[in-house]
């Protein structure tokens, strides 16, 4: 628990809700922002389409970079030329300003990366 | 109606569930055949556990390269080390010979791409 | 040499020069035609120039399905955020329909991954 | 000039051959330490052959990801299974640590990528 404190305190303090709404808003509008129950607390979440497989593919191996530069990893899920994340920190728990880094990235990068919508 | 016979009748009929058995005995045991509500029918559904993001994705890089070859995509979500896969046949619906060989070759290269287990 | 003149005959024929400069200007400009000294025969050669080097490998993420769907692989070198490609048919020897259209295929998929020149 | 050397003297020491001999030890035997003509000075290279296309990209798609963690890219080329890595840092110029740490992050990634020699 003293643990815990010290990990949290350390780098990885948890938005409040009204912060992450701000954050958010510098985002495209297609994040959502999302209440989940406890113990997660706050999560980001984003549907990116692509035109298809290669696409969607050549986008999540950009953004499988930045994760790893960032020792910040998404939650994502694919098929075919879909591709939905979710975003939060697991050790906050809840969201930080590594979650919304990300997120402004992946925006980035879906743009140069023949995203549809 | 007339058209979705069609597609099935063109080269994607959905196994049997004793058929599917039996196909899915010669894979890894970790692989579990799942009875849907219709409309998806049968899956096939496997979570592949790696020492870490890298090796994750490694496993990823080689499948997507079998996935496009075969035109057949799998549904599949990563966070961090762990990718949870769930195949099936979109057109059939349920599963085809198409998601036993995707299967098998995910067992082959995970065992060369760092798998825990 | 009786087994070659079959192989190439049953699909790697190589191109004339001519062929191959008309089908070269079908692409973009960037592309090369390199009259290598035997046995390769001519060559098709590009420089792909992208922001950074996660664009640089989005761009190859992709061409790389491209490659092993079409059983057709580059012989290509990177360097941070430049792609150097050199195709031809190892079979032929020289070029054919293949080189074409993977060369095709570089020129579109380049053009949404952020290609700087 | 005083620009460059300020460069150098922030964390881009070339090492001298001597150790960089001593550091090159720890590796594979595969790699070769190459003393080329200036500028670049000394390099770090090596062979590495996998079974097939795949096991190659996958190799390089976990490479991909220590390079841009670290911000040090290799100089590699591949075709088919074969990827041909030359390191070395270019603001130095010559060998780093940083070198050293991503060959022996590659031999790493080799051993559990389907590596054939």
């Amino acid at each position: 628990m003293a643990l815990r404190r010290t990990l949290v305190a350390a780098g990885a303090r948890a938005m409040s809700q009204k912060e992450a709404q701000r954050q958010c808003a510098k985002l495209s509008q297609k994040w959502r922002l999302l209440a989940e129950a406890e113990p997660q607390g706050l999560q980001l979440q984003r549907s990116f389409q692509f035109k298809d497989f290669g696409a969607a593919w050549g986008f999540m191996s950009r953004v499988a970079l930045c994760a790893e530069k960032a020792d910040h990893h998404p939650n994502w899920s694919n098929v075919y030329s879909t591709v939905d994340v979710t975003l939060w920190t697991h050790d906050a728990p809840g969201l930080t300003e590594k979650d919304f880094a990300l997120a402004a990235q992946m925006d980035a990068i879906a743009e140069t990366s023949g995203l549809i919508e």
